[in-house]
């Protein structure tokens, strides 16, 4: 069986990668578990680092949202999709029509290519909790309404509806994961909103100073890399009837403050590493992620099995043991 | 200023054609009134009665989801748009890419050509409670999520997406209306899973026999044809401010069987009327329709000013006076 993950040089999709060619074996869309035979990473451009050196991994490099680029990352014997590539919630909000062509018809596209396939694939598609947003409940729950104020969100938010209906009707074997913030997120600050929940910590830990956009008191509902690729693998593993007719997941997760990571990142790092960081606001930033919501009770995941981190010190403990190779910048 | 009306030769859209005609004005953007000098029908083909013959009226016929049609659809002055063009519920589930085309691209289409306008046009659209589907709660709330268990459904919910977020960003002022179950529509059944909630009023009054593919007991959330023309009128002229960060609103309607319809029936009519509605079940109209929910409390519609009609039997009377000038076929 043939494994795809679009995005799958990004620093997400390395890890997912690194898990499946690690475990060697998934699930196909009738649940048999089956041997990965290959493993293909799409994504627009080549990855920062290396990928590992396997006999089982292709990679293809260009927009997959181009007509038939899809339909050419598909084999006959494809059977998982994993669908991460996408544009983040800070750039489709300053450039509209690239965040519709590759977050809603890029979405479109791999679905349409997936249903010319023979035996429907399993589909995993990287949701967002940015579907959430207007006058939210205190505690957002399994059954709130998606009412985004983005068009980051509005754009996962239809491909949700898209995964389902193509689902339902037999398409794919779809499945979306509503992700927390995902922190601590190797390498540069990106054009996320979010990007700063990561900076913090990640900066400091490596000698450098940080601004950071949002006022400290800032909640984050976040979850670490390590994490995530657990709940993108289960949710490949689950067979179908685990989802019902409800094909759309949110993820579990931490309410953490930006205080609060930095207490943790002095916990770990100690005081001077703390200092690092300086605040001073952003308009644009804090008018999107003032807009998100921190609390969240996804008790449908965790009955499903998904899980979270233990504490805000485990992530970043765990982000300098993966990233850092344990080394901080004291 | 001009209107458009997509859909306008179908029997809801030439309701809302008469009633702006006889106003006359309708709200801007701006929320300021205006003389309305041009409405533009447009629809996929003529009606099959002759629409009004007033100097203010111009049809445009033809498929506007074509490239380059819905922007010849608009003229800088088009300043409200009632978006009702769509492929019903059961024509969608069945020809999955035909609705797909018309009932998300097609909304699509019309919104990016409206961005293209000077001034964002108000922009009226025909949503649907098919958008609700899955595990619902006993009662569907303001807050009750979309989980459609259709494609028209999802194709819908999908669309109220794109009407949100276009409308967060300017490009339109835009409000969606989910439509319950529209009776008595005059005419011959038609694609729609729905189709029998009217037909089983309408046929008999007209001295028909007619078949009921659902059983007695199945429920259906009804509004009529004159109380949803004033809710299509009332969100057109609402500002933009009473719909807050949320442009989607389920409109109010009443919760009847077909038992109670029949009865109604039966009040208006007959016994030799109502004798004339046999039962014969139709599993795949079973199954769409079955899925749907059938109690709602539609607090924030009701809140807003929207009415649902007082009572089954004053809906049957509103189409015996409106299609049948007065005349019962006893």
């Amino acid at each position: 069986m043939r494994v795809l993950i679009t995005g799958g040089a990004g620093f997400l999709g390395r890890r997912v990668l690194s898990a499946l060619l690690a475990q060697g074996k998934l699930m196909d869309s009738d649940n048999n578990e089956r041997e990965i035979s290959r493993i293909c990473v799409a994504d627009v451009a080549g990855p920062p680092q290396a990928l590992p050196d396997d006999p089982r991994l292709e990679t293809v490099y260009g927009d997959f949202s181009e007509p038939g680029a899809a339909r050419r990352l598909l084999r006959d014997d494809t059977g998982v999709v994993f669908h991460l590539a996408a544009i983040v919630s800070g750039q489709a909000e300053q450039e509209f029509d690239l965040g519709m062509r590759i977050n809603l018809d890029g979405t479109r596209g791999l679905l349409d290519a997936c249903r010319e396939l023979s035996q429907p694939p399993r589909f995993v598609f990287s949701s967002s909790v940015a579907v959430y947003g207007g006058d939210m409940p205190p505690v957002i729950q399994d059954t709130t309404p998606p009412v985004p104020q983005t068009s980051y969100g509005a754009q996962k938010a239809g491909s949700e509806l898209l995964v389902s209906d193509y689902s339902r009707k037999g398409f794919v074997d779809g499945r979306s994961l509503r992700l927390p913030t995902i922190i601590v997120r190797p390498g540069k600050p990106n054009a996320a909103a979010s990007s700063f929940a990561s900076s913090v910590l990640r900066e400091p830990l490596q000698g450098e100073d940080v601004v950071c956009p949002v006022a400290a008191e800032t909640g984050v509902w976040a979850l670490s890399p390590r994490r995530v690729v657990d709940c993108f693998v289960r949710a490949a593993r689950l067979p179908a009837s685990a989802w019902g007719k409800n094909r759309t997941l949110m993820l579990p997760g931490l309410t953490v403050t930006v205080a609060e990571m930095l207490e943790a990142l002095r916990a770990v790092g100690g005081d001077a590493v703390a200092a690092r960081v300086r605040f001073e606001p952003d308009p644009f930033i804090e008018q999107i992620v003032y807009g998100w919501p921190t609390r969240f009770d996804p008790r449908r995941a965790l009955d499903m099995g998904f899980a979270a981190d233990n504490s805000m010190t485990e992530i970043i403990e765990a982000f300098v043991e993966d990233d850092l190779g344990g080394l901080i910048a004291s």
